[in-house]
């Protein structure tokens, strides 16, 4: 069996440290490469070779390279089966699970790009994403149905989406309705956000 | 085992067209449930009960709804692994073809939103997608390497590209650099874009 290592290429309290918590939650090993983003680490063509859209997480595993997100999410998730955060292929729920994994890069991260520029979204019949209402009451109306985007399995989703709608809040991006608000709590109460908290504390520290 | 027949939700000439010319590649079982965007059956009340961002493709099987192109591209290439557009997981290839999967979703659509709408990109600390520019030149970087995203290996991923880049060159979207207009006309080329311009055509006619 080849390293399940993983080499994750890291900021504080950026996108990546939801990454450290699905790390965290997965029990995977891993080393991180810790990038400091104030200094333009990830603009600097050092980084750029690596990920030419000069963003984390980004993750090397045998020396295969994997960026964005909802890529390393379901990467990571298949590659650590035993956590059972991510429905096998042929499970009832692998559909699912790759829709709202999907929807996040989609639909929910520029839709908050354009409430976040106060821009009106796009004309419907040309945009992929409608606009982030649309979005959050999608989310809201699936959240309503269980405590977990899947029903009652909690999946690698809920680690990406947990921690983007944590963050989202926190800035005022989004006023969480009362399903997604007893999400966030619930997500953010795990173990492996606590770690990932931990983790980028002792860096902003150091 | 269970049934492998997919339907199809799709709309003629729309992006459910390279979902098609998917299916036809994968030589998968399924049959399609038509929709008049036109006519707005998109937004029909129907419809948005089974899809509520109201667009195609939305495929069901075995009564899974899954929405999204990348996830329905990725499930519908797990689904039929015997005809090899899907690397394994487990396989060297299956990051990078993850990666090229999500880059699709959370990169290209939206910034060719943005160049459709002549806005300006978002700041580059905020934006998950940067500019269609570095967007279109990171996939030119790599379309550079190789015939395919993969290099040697065609996955369902060019399928996902192969249209969108065909599309979005059609409509001035895209001017593109020289490995990527090759790309566009060997994907092109394929008999499963053929089938799919056919069944389009049929239905435009009927």
């Amino acid at each position: 069996m080849t390293s399940r290592q993983i080499t994750l290429y890291h900021a504080a309290r950026s996108r990546s440290s939801g990454a450290v918590a699905l790390l965290e939650a997965l029990g995977a090993d891993y080393r991180m490469q810790v990038l400091d983003l104030k200094a333009g680490a990830n603009l600097a063509p050092a980084y750029l070779a690596i990920n030419p859209m000069g963003k984390v997480p980004a993750i090397v595993h045998n020396g295969a390279l994997v960026t964005e997100q909802v890529a390393i999410y379901l990467y990571l998730a298949d590659l650590y089966p035993e956590a059972g955060l991510a429905p096998p292929i042929g499970d009832a729920l692998r559909g699912p699970y790759l829709r709202w994994m999907a929807f996040y890069g989609a639909c929910f991260e520029p839709a908050m790009i354009d409430r976040a520029m106060r821009r009106d979204p796009p004309p419907h019949a040309m945009s992929p994403y409608n606009d982030a209402d649309t979005v959050l009451q999608v989310i809201e109306a699936q959240l309503a149905q269980g405590p977990y985007l899947l029903g009652e399995v909690m999946s690698a989703a809920d680690v990406l989406w947990g921690n983007a709608l944590a963050w989202t809040s926190a800035f005022g991006l989004v006023q969480p309705a009362p399903a997604t608000a007893a999400y966030i709590e619930r997500m953010s109460a795990l173990t492996a956000f606590d770690r990932s908290r931990q983790i980028d504390a002792e860096l902003i520290a150091a």
